[in-house]
């Protein structure tokens, strides 16, 4: 089942779809794929992997009978798979061709919930980083007391070098003035300590680099684990060791206190009227703090946008990522970001670093 | 005024108390006191700082009264004060001279609400490191889905090596043995997946070296930072920078999600009439989840019970750490995890690292 629209239409509107990544794969990837297009009628979709198992499930969907394309690869990447193992065997997987898709001009951008670590080390050697930056980063958005903060990295590069978190500075701060719309953005280097000598060296010294530097916004300067969804800063800066961890850690305390709400609006007759009657304003809650609604994490500093979503997400989560990857390039992300670092931040001299290996 | 107990009675009831830190001191501390006495009419305390300041606070507790000694000194360490520079000007600060008190026996323990790192230094250099323990880590316990979870290192630790995460791994265990009574505590390692390829070289050794050595539980293996509050496992363990990242970002998310809890229920009539009738299960898990009764962060691995109150507590919580000191000492903790490091874990021959200038 080809329909063969990459060569038909816009490529900005095409989204190259690793359909085997994921714990739900393909199902929720299709049926995401489906929802997404019911919010932005003008997108279309290069879904790669199994065509026996796809084509039923998108034959399924009358909206997206006429904007979607198989292309068939019996190959997958598992999710346990070594990052270095996918790059030399992967070259026919699902995400793969998703990636080879964006890097040939096919497709506008890609998503997978596939092997973060296979998908960052597969897209940093196929699509190369953005002149200037060193390593790419997953940045994600939360939401906080003020609104919403940019946090990157969120465990990309297990050890960073001031530089590195520099140029994560300067990515987070760009792309906040671009989706988000803040024309100076505060940035926060995440430490345990907001005294000027706390922390290890490669923080300390990110700092004084970045008091120095013209930068796309203006540094807050170091804040700690609680500052991030107090919504102190407009931008988190860290490592991908600390940020997943911080990440994780704030996942788990949400699920935590769920948990005992739960078991609190069931300890007795009264508590189980209260939650009834005030049913509709907790509806409200969980949805503004729904992790589907933050599905979708953003590979920045890459030549191409690459949206991550999370494994065991759904459908509706699953279309956020697509969302998310929509946005990225409807605001012309990548473009501005290149922009803004070689003409602004003196970055374009840099030759970007691309093993084999880079996980 | 002094009541002289220290001479006159079982040491072992006697806690030194640095009446000059943290944000409120010294009322919070002497307020503490009172309250902690309530529940321990043995205990008996000596106060260090500011006679003129804590002698009226205790004259106004009847049951302090035949309990207290106050000790004078005009010198405290502030809380922005450099570790090294707190050691080296500190000699007669109310932080030191509480440590030293324990340190020539005149106190079972100590309680400071002040500058960790200070704390961290001092305590150190005087009190010096449990032989097989080349460094202190900061530990406490965690409310989680299935009761409490011990955590360390929570930032004495900036950088650890894999041996340093082994030690911390062992006294955790041996912590959970003594204090919460499980006679094989599972240990995890935090880190940013659960494969064994996962994470820095540091956590990949770690995990090898529990995986040959004999410990007082057993390895669970790699955690991520979800699993913390989960109650995955009884003993987390991570370097000190990511501890303490962590538990802030599990501090942030439960007062962000209170936040959001209390804008819904005064979102609509209903939802406030909802909270009169869930009131009561709302006090409830708001007691279980309430951080004072989880104030008191233990310093392991010193000659010596030394227990770290949050410095913005109130007295509630200031009582509770004090709790914390008692409950070490009346477990013999400090025997326990010396007796098994040495003749179980063969982890005596190590020459304690004690550097005047640690953090």
């Amino acid at each position: 089942m080809t329909f063969g629209i990459a060569s038909q239409t816009n490529k900005s509107l095409v989204i190259a779809l690793d359909a085997m990544g994921g714990d739900n794969a393909p199902a929720i990837v299709v049926d995401g794929a489906s929802l997404a297009r019911a919010h932005y009628p003008e997108i279309k979709f290069i879904f790669f992997g199994d065509d026996a198992k796809i084509a039923p499930m998108v034959a399924k969907h009358s909206n997206l009978k006429d904007c979607s394309e198989i292309r068939h690869t019996p190959d997958v990447i598992s999710s346990d798979m070594k990052p270095s193992l996918a790059l030399r065997q992967g070259r026919t997987s699902s995400m793969r061709l998703a990636i080879n898709a964006v890097a040939d001009g096919e497709a506008s951008s890609l998503v997978s919930a596939g092997n973060t670590g296979a998908l960052m080390a597969t897209a940093r050697f196929v699509l190369k980083t953005l002149p200037g930056i060193d390593r790419p980063a997953i940045a994600t958005l939360l939401p906080t007391q003020t609104g919403e903060t940019v946090m990157l990295d969120l465990g990309a590069n297990i050890e960073c070098d001031a530089e590195n978190l520099v140029q994560f500075a300067l990515m987070g701060a760009i792309f906040c003035r671009a989706v988000l719309g803040r024309t100076e953005p505060s940035i926060g280097l995440l430490n345990i300590g907001t005294e000027e000598l706390k922390g290890h060296d490669e923080v300390r010294i990110a700092a004084s680099i970045l008091r120095e530097r013209p930068i796309p916004g203006r540094l807050y300067g170091f804040i700690e684990g609680n500052d991030i969804l107090a919504g102190t800063t407009d931008v988190v800066v860290t490592d991908g060791f600390s940020g997943n961890i911080a990440l994780k850690s704030i996942e788990g305390t949400s699920h935590l206190l769920s948990f005992f709400l739960r078991q609190a609006f069931s300890s007795s007759l009264f508590a189980k009227i209260g939650y009834l009657l005030a049913r509709g304003a907790f509806k409200r809650l969980k949805k503004r703090v729904d992790p589907r609604r933050y599905n979708g994490a953003m590979f920045l500093g890459l030549q191409g946008v690459c949206v991550k979503s999370h494994g065991g997400t759904d459908s509706e989560g699953f279309a956020n990522a697509i969302g998310v990857a929509h946005d990225l390039v409807s605001h012309g992300f990548n473009e501005r970001i290149a922009e803004e670092l070689a003409t602004q931040y003196g970055l374009n001299g840099a030759a970007p670093e691309n093993m084999e290996e880079p996980l």
